[in-house]
């Protein structure tokens, strides 16, 4: 049974998460969550003791889980690594351009923001790219690969898609997105084929 | 002739961007950029009449002129584009691995954290990004790929690089930029041998 106490982290932690993908970490105030959240006032340092870096913490959790979440929903749905990639790129085109391009990865801003200054932050960071790398890595391996060059592409898949997201914001098109998807397939196959071919 | 009042403009733009690099944007004052800079209380109004944007813009703008500079002469060293890629991906290696992880895009983390509210940060954030495909792709075209192919291409070379970036700061490890030089390479490679093979 969830809480009323529950709910309203729960909602904390979507809406620091969300004004996060659209201003940043240094720029989300903490009056503006609460607003967001229609949360009392008090309610973060309720649920968060340490405050804003814990809201943080919290929201980068959030976002590792819901995108590992669409990166096991395109695995299950599609056929093969470079399938499942080029359906979870697509199912983040439609949320980033249905936002207006207003939408970017919280993970990333708040690499860029606050690596340098807190590494509770960073570690959480980290560990939100490794949810993503593992599963990615696994889908490559299951095809033939070698644990090593699986994790390896898997690292580069992951950083694409982070820049394409980025790219497109800043042009406000879906195309850097598109011509992720194609090549991260592209070159997925080509590895696998030439593991395929060795064999 | 490069007078006092240019100097003070340079230094106060060189400081803005490294601060945005650490900091990001919005955790960059305006009193930090003074100090950084070394220059006296009101020059920021005098140079940028508009104030923090005026100066972030001025940041992006020379932050896309430095990585210009990188690629061009990455491109006037190296043995083709894949090399030039590898090249130019290398020194930017040494130079995020060298500040201890502490330096990140200032490209990437203004588009993310302004994207939404300013129109004038993200035109120049997309003319820096272009500043980057443009010659990426020529160099691609000059290895025989058509013009669109070359492009999406060179959309996909800067986000991965942009991507590894963010993620080398998350993991305080050279190793996704590492990944993403080889794999561009071998992409490169891959792409500019089908153009070859079909002649």
């Amino acid at each position: 049974m969830t809480s009323k106490g529950d709910l309203t982290r729960s909602r904390l932690s979507a809406s620091m998460l969300e004004l996060i993908q659209t201003s940043g970490y240094s720029g989300t105030g903490l009056n503006a969550v609460i607003d967001h959240a229609g949360a009392p006032k008090g309610s973060v340092y309720f649920h968060f003791p340490d405050g804003k870096e814990g809201l943080g913490v919290a929201a980068v959790d959030l976002a590792a889980t819901q995108f590992a979440q669409l990166i096991a929903e395109a695995a299950a749905s599609a056929g093969g690594a470079a399938a499942a990639v080029r359906a979870a790129v697509e199912a983040l085109t439609a949320i980033v351009s249905d936002s207006d391009y207003r939408l970017g990865c919280p993970v990333s801003v708040v690499t860029l923001e606050m690596g340098a200054e807190s590494q509770r932050l960073r570690n959480a960071c980290a560990a939100a790219f490794e949810s993503w790398i593992a599963p990615t890595a696994a889908l490559l391996e299951a095809e033939g690969l070698d644990a090593a060059p699986a994790r390896s592409l898997a690292t580069v898949v992951v950083s694409t898609i982070e820049g394409a997201v980025i790219l497109a914001r800043a042009t406000r098109s879906a195309q850097p997105l598109t011509s992720a998807a194609d090549v991260l397939a592209e070159l997925i196959d080509v590895r696998c084929q030439k593991v395929g071919g060795a064999q």
